[in-house]
């Protein structure tokens, strides 16, 4: 009997946005693995085995997740917003790569998901309406000068940037050099938005300037968009404003 | 009575992957916009008025929606994939920029969906598992040596590269010049993957190369992938390969 894995993405906190092809994975699931937090957001199912794990323990996560699977069994492997976006996909994919070969024989599916930039922008309105890139702000598995140049590519070019893993207790500094980076590049009304926790209880999102944007705003839940130069704001009456990034480029600025 | 206007993302073609939320905002509508094919994935409701437009109409058909709205009606602008990537809700801001301030009273929400390069980078593995962009090569909203010049800075920088709306009708040479400039750039064994109509009956996904990277292959519905000098296949028996980039790079190879 050839084994099952699926990975699985649970979308941002707010349970409407877990997709039908995610929740008919878990239900089919002998088993999942995953984030304690995450797995605690998967509705329990008789006969069902749950292996909870930390947060940073990806790589082990995936090879248990494999091993399991290898014995025949239907096994998810649960993921936050989508597993493809700095997430469990490419974990999965590293140790079946380093792996046994018969793990190269294995079902392997990704249910794909939404992902934090997403939502994030659907709550302000559309800063990702033009070239967008999305960055890892974490230097645990690649050189902080790397970071740096990608961030200054990017903003050189005009695209909007969306940053994930911006900060961490580890991780202190970082954001702050990012965000100096970026003034040397940016204008000082550029549009910053913090998007924490969304589709959570605690859920917290604020619009500011990449001159005012504040490090300590920003936590692991946080996902950040940085504008382009054609970023800008629409003023609401009695309402937040709408952030957005036109579909159209007039002419070449950058 | 303030109207309302929520902006609601499909997701690619399975119904799978439509959020439960999309469907609620569909279900409280009294009223329906969108480009034809994508109305017509959206289930009939008693009493709801439905206004298919053309592909191409999106600033008038954003503008009719308002108007709409602006009524004290509960309308909702169907939108394919995600609306914040290349889709209606920079469209509709637009409009909400330059409409009457009335419209800036509305009660406007996006509610988010699976983008297409999230589905075709599931459909494969995971080649967007590190720093990636998303760039329309359309040039009917930006000039050409622009697209060119974010090509060329998305490359050098090793971002993976997610490629929207690569060809049309009128639009039957970019594609091949924007091959033509990656390969100056990056190995000619750099994976390529196109994903066409993912989640559809007549969905097709073909891995490749760079230098056999085939610009007849794509049309308007097709996605491309372009991968970074991290991006790798692993080869699996009986099984198309998975394509992946690795979470962690060791050293600056830019």
């Amino acid at each position: 009997m050839s084994g099952h894995l699926s990975v699985v993405g649970l979308g941002p906190g707010d349970a409407r946005w877990l997709t039908p092809e995610a929740d008919q994975a878990f239900a089919q699931a002998h088993a999942l693995y995953g984030y304690g937090p995450y797995l605690d957001r998967v509705p329990s199912r008789p006969g069902q085995a749950r292996y909870p794990s930390e947060n940073r323990e990806e790589a082990a996560r995936a090879a248990a997740a494999l091993r399991h699977a290898a014995q025949g069994a239907r096994v998810a492997l649960v993921s936050g917003g989508d597993p493809g976006v700095f997430a469990m996909a490419a974990a999965a994919c590293a140790e079946i790569e380093k792996g046994p070969e018969a793990w190269r024989t294995l079902d392997v599916a990704v249910v794909p998901g939404i992902t934090a930039m997403l939502a994030v922008s659907a709550r302000v309105g559309a800063p990702l309406g033009h070239d967008f890139c999305a960055l890892s702000l974490s230097d645990n598995l690649k050189p902080w000068d790397l970071i740096l140049r990608r961030l200054a590519a990017a903003a050189d070019a005009g695209f909007v940037i969306a940053i994930y893993n911006p900060i961490s207790r580890a991780r202190d500094w970082q954001l702050a050099a990012a965000f100096e980076e970026l003034r040397r590049r940016l204008g000082a009304s550029t549009p910053v938005v913090f998007g924490r926790a969304v589709g959570r209880a605690d859920e917290k999102v604020a619009i500011t300037t990449l001159a005012a944007a504040d490090p300590n705003t920003a936590d692991m839940a946080t996902l950040i968009i940085v504008g382009s130069s054609e970023t800008r704001l629409i003023a609401r009456p009695g309402r937040s404003p709408l952030v957005y990034t036109p579909r159209a480029v007039e002419s070449v600025r950058v």
